[in-house]
């Protein structure tokens, strides 16, 4: 038996049991659904990413595309596969009836797009980055610009990118050089150097259209002074046909360890004279603007780093079923039989963790999409409130805990398979290498725990941070008389831990060298982080616990009890650690801080 | 400035100020030997690295070798670079003056050949393992197999392997089918599939030597029922040349996600009737000779994984102090210059946890060979003993504790690059995946594990257990009046809780089921491998205080405060998460013991 790329019972469980995503199908925008249709689309996520991509994807990763000076060489069989994800329906599904979506919400689209994002990895970052692309264009654009540029996107003649890093900038955006002048039409003309374009160039689609970071000529230094632009690799003549090619060209493609499914290229933008560029929104809001895409680049992360995670433990799993290979320790008989290596309590240990973080992690990106529904489509203006605010305020976690256990998940997935795992036999060790890149795009876990600690937690009078404590303490109140009441208080201690710690790090602002507060910001975000997936997971428990009170057959029993013993592990395993990380930021350790450069 | 491979001031400071390796002068083996000596040989393997290996590095991973039904093709740079490690005397350096060696201590040895074996990684392993496979032979081989086999291999002519690992096996020796049969003439003709054997088929030699275990007709079922037994590839003639081939195919290479500087091979042995096979020492003891080597082989592994993680540190380091990017925390001001990356407290964290783990990875293989040295040529009988005893115990330790922490670093040798680290721009990359495979071959960490509490731990009545801790509680003493006595403390604290939690565990292994009690065996070696690493961190503090109060110039003041620094945060950071693992030993945690295979 050849591993299921996703458990389909998980997935379900996650989307009608844990999130009960069927009542929203109460709201008018998804009046049209109900299960049947949620149903529908996840098959056919599931149906595409068999066909289309599970034959290709090894062949993906060994053959990195080439640059012959002039065009990107690609698999040629990547094209049809992303085109029939179009096809499907499949790349913007939660998008409107009226610009082609199927009106799908947010959490059913993650869950749609799911095996496709398991199997076809970096390869879907041609489309999503498109569709996180089109989607700020929509919310910061034109009219004109939308219908230009977002109907062709979303129709899948054109891809999108979004070009922020340059080389002498890295992750400080506040001193990228790439200049913009205003032309007399209105239209801009930018020059400068970007890298790490995911997308950069290729020939999957008629035009390119890139989303740039730029510096209007006499702007504000720093990031208050960053624009966004519109510069497409080709222009469009007035009838909307592809025109000539503009001034924007691949300077180079990057070798990446994973992800091959996705170039990464160096761009040269103004190389003869300047890129024709059309300025979104007004001059100098560009990062403001810039956010909208890179929110949802986070959580595409995360997303992605945690089903790169589920897939792996898919097939170690698998392996560990069907492998024979040792004895019970009490057993010295040479005659008896090897067993599965699912035997070995070990073995059940490295499961288990790999378990409790994939399915951890996939849970709160399905949470982080029910909060993007609800902000768009709760009943009351409040819960809309609420539901950006817990959004924005859990971003950076969602970005990164994902990112940072799922890669852990995946070496387990490995280690389950030992020498096995090591080699091109198993996608594992692809999988290894594709989920390092996450610590790392979209803003380091560093960053994010500056993000969190030094912006989030503080910002409008601690709402995000109050109202996700509000979240949790609801949880261990309902959880509390049940039969997981001691899960509950070991969360309630946690949290009360977490708000002490949150105190005093933030009263050391006060007194304390900003650089030394912060510079157990990591161990915050781990904290914090970890203590968000025990309470996913108490709330799994919970589901659990509700599905095997309703006495369901027999092989939902032991899901369920699958799913308890994971939330159990998480609890002894995982949670406890929280109080070696707290204790860090409360000391306010000094250790790093203090080294100094030379001493290395 | 481009990064160095290795720090030779820290190199130094392990090999004289912590381990003393000049006071080994006055053994009579080494007494041609001065500190003059000793550095000459470390000279010249950074000179032979340098040279050799460090313009082909990347050229190795990236042209993985390929076999064309006939004959394995390497990389043409792959065998001069070889042979200039021979031609240097650095293949076997500890050997005996009349084989050629130079009689050097093993922990110079380490030492000496540390720039070749972090630079060349794998593609050295087709010398080491040739060595290893050597020293077997003479240990455990007739006079006439060390005239046949270890003559040309220690002068470089012939290569050696261990054949072990089979496709229906894996680690379960016990279940190995290979067979051999005895002939009139007193050789065996040997069949079977043997897998993931490194080196297993090459042109880099007029022969190779594989040892190989196998199961003599009729002997017992299990591990008692293993014979050892010379494989070569070519049978040799009456006068010692090369004759005609053997009957050992290759089968095919493995595609390995790292390590590609050596093959990983499948064999078949005896396809065409039997392989002519030479029984080393007696039928049915092969599985104690083999351990020889492959407790030579574990503490390889050790220090391969630590160098790579050194060495991936050196990188990150030079690039952190190079590349400019970002501000202090208060800074504010757009107009002020970026700073290096370095300047930032969480890089320096991530330096200094590279730092902590690599050089007390390194460390500790140091310490290894300095047991092996006293092993060998201890003035006394009882001081050789227990240099035995604490060797063959710290074995699991040092085997996996740099397995599992040098990865650890080079992840975050990437995540300092940030996506410079990801790709082939910089070798960080190629690191993070050479390092990956150390926590499986020679032992997966949890055999490691469940060797060191099952089997180490009790052995002898706990003779190595208490050395070990014996050496620990005598290096908390030396600290107590010193200024590094709140360290001794935190370690005193943990060898308490060390020996409080050996004791409830091995206690249950009496009232409970075994895989129970040691399902969390793998948390009992982070725990005792944490304080391990502690205790060498407190002697490398020792030493830096020493050098301090020396009143050394100033480039060594920052040297030593480097290391205290790094001492610290070892401590601060690091040896607080044993009380966690602990907690889960004494438990006797069932999570995992009592997840069942149906509920995942």
């Amino acid at each position: 038996m050849a591993a299921q790329v996703l458990s389909e019972r998980d997935l379900a469980f996650m989307l009608y049991e844990l999130f009960d995503a069927e009542s929203l199908t109460a709201r008018q925008r998804y009046a049209d659904h109900s299960r049947e249709t949620f149903d529908a689309a996840i098959a056919t996520g599931k149906a595409v990413a068999l066909k289309h991509f599970l034959p290709i994807r090894q062949k993906v990763d060994t053959n990195e595309p080439t640059f012959d000076g002039e065009k990107v060489h690609l698999l040629p069989e990547i094209k049809p596969a992303l085109e029939a994800v179009v096809e499907a329906g499949l790349a913007a599904p939660s998008t409107d009836y009226e610009t082609g979506g199927m009106q799908l919400p947010l959490i059913v689209t993650n869950a749609a797009q799911a095996h496709l994002s398991a199997v076809a990895s970096t390869t879907l970052g041609y489309i999503s980055l498109t569709h996180a692309n089109a989607n700020l264009i929509e919310a910061h654009g034109s009219d004109e610009q939308i219908d230009t540029w977002v109907r062709p996107m979303r129709e899948g003649r054109f891809m999108g990118t979004m070009a922020m890093t340059e080389p002498g900038a890295g992750s400080g955006l506040a001193d990228l050089t790439t200049t913009a002048a205003r032309e007399s039409d209105g239209s801009y003309r930018l020059s400068g150097n970007k890298i790490f374009i995911s997308g950069g160039d290729h020939e999957l689609s008629e035009n390119i259209v890139h989303l740039v970071l730029a510096r209007v000529k006499g702007a504000p230094k720093g990031v208050k002074g960053i624009s966004l632009f519109i510069v497409p690799k080709f222009l469009l003549n007035e009838d909307g046909t592809i025109g000539e090619r503009n001034d924007v060209a691949l300077a180079g493609l990057f070798h990446k360890m994973g992800g091959r499914g996705h170039t990464s290229t160096a761009l040269s933008f103004g190389e003869k004279g300047g890129a024709t560029a059309y300025l979104v929104g007004e001059e100098n809001k560009g990062l403001m603007y810039m956010f909208h895409m890179m929110n949802e680049a986070r959580i595409m992360v995360g997303t992605g780093a945690a089903l790169t995670a589920l897939t792996g433990y898919q097939y170690a799993l698998d392996y560990a079923r069907e492998r024979p290979q040792g004895r019970l320790l009490a057993n010295k008989d040479p005659e008896s039989p090897p067993i599965p290596i699912i035997e070995h309590a070990d073995v059940r240990r490295m499961l288990l963790a790999q378990k409790a973080y994939a399915e951890g992690a996939y849970a709160l990106c399905l949470y982080g999409s029910q909060l993007a529904d609800d902000e768009k489509t709760a009943e009351t203006k409040e819960a809309r409130t609420k539901a950006h605010t817990l959004l924005d305020f859990l971003t950076p976690i969602i970005k990164t805990w994902p990112s940072e256990y799922g890669p852990q998940a995946n070496n387990l997935a490995i280690q389950v398979m030992g020498g096995h795992g090591y080699i091109n036999e198993h996608p594992v060790e692809m999988f290894y290498r594709d989920n390092r890149l996450n610590p790392i795009h979209e803003g380091t876990t560093g960053i994010q725990s500056l993000d969190l600690l030094g912006r989030k937690v503080p910002m409008n009078n601690f709402a995000g941070y109050r109202a996700m404590l509000a979240e949790m303490h609801g949880t261990v109140e309902q959880a509390k008389g049940s039969e997981l009441s001691l899960f509950a208080e070991q969360l309630q201690a946690a949290l009360s831990e977490l708000q002490e710690t949150t105190n005093i790090v933030l009263a050391a602002t006060a007194e304390k060298d900003l650089d030394l507060v912060f510079s157990n910001s990591v161990s915050y975000l781990e904290m914090f982080g970890h203590i968000v997936i025990a309470w996913i997971w108490l709330r799994q428990g919970m589901a659990a616990d509700a599905g095997l009170q309703a006495n369901p057959h027999k092989q939902d029993e032991q899901f369920y009890r699958g799913k308890l013993q994971a939330m159990q592990y998480f609890f002894h395993s995982e949670l406890p650690k929280i109080y070696h990380w707290s204790k860090l930021v409360r000391d306010i350790d000094s250790t790093s801080f203090e080294m100094k450069p030379d001493w290395f």
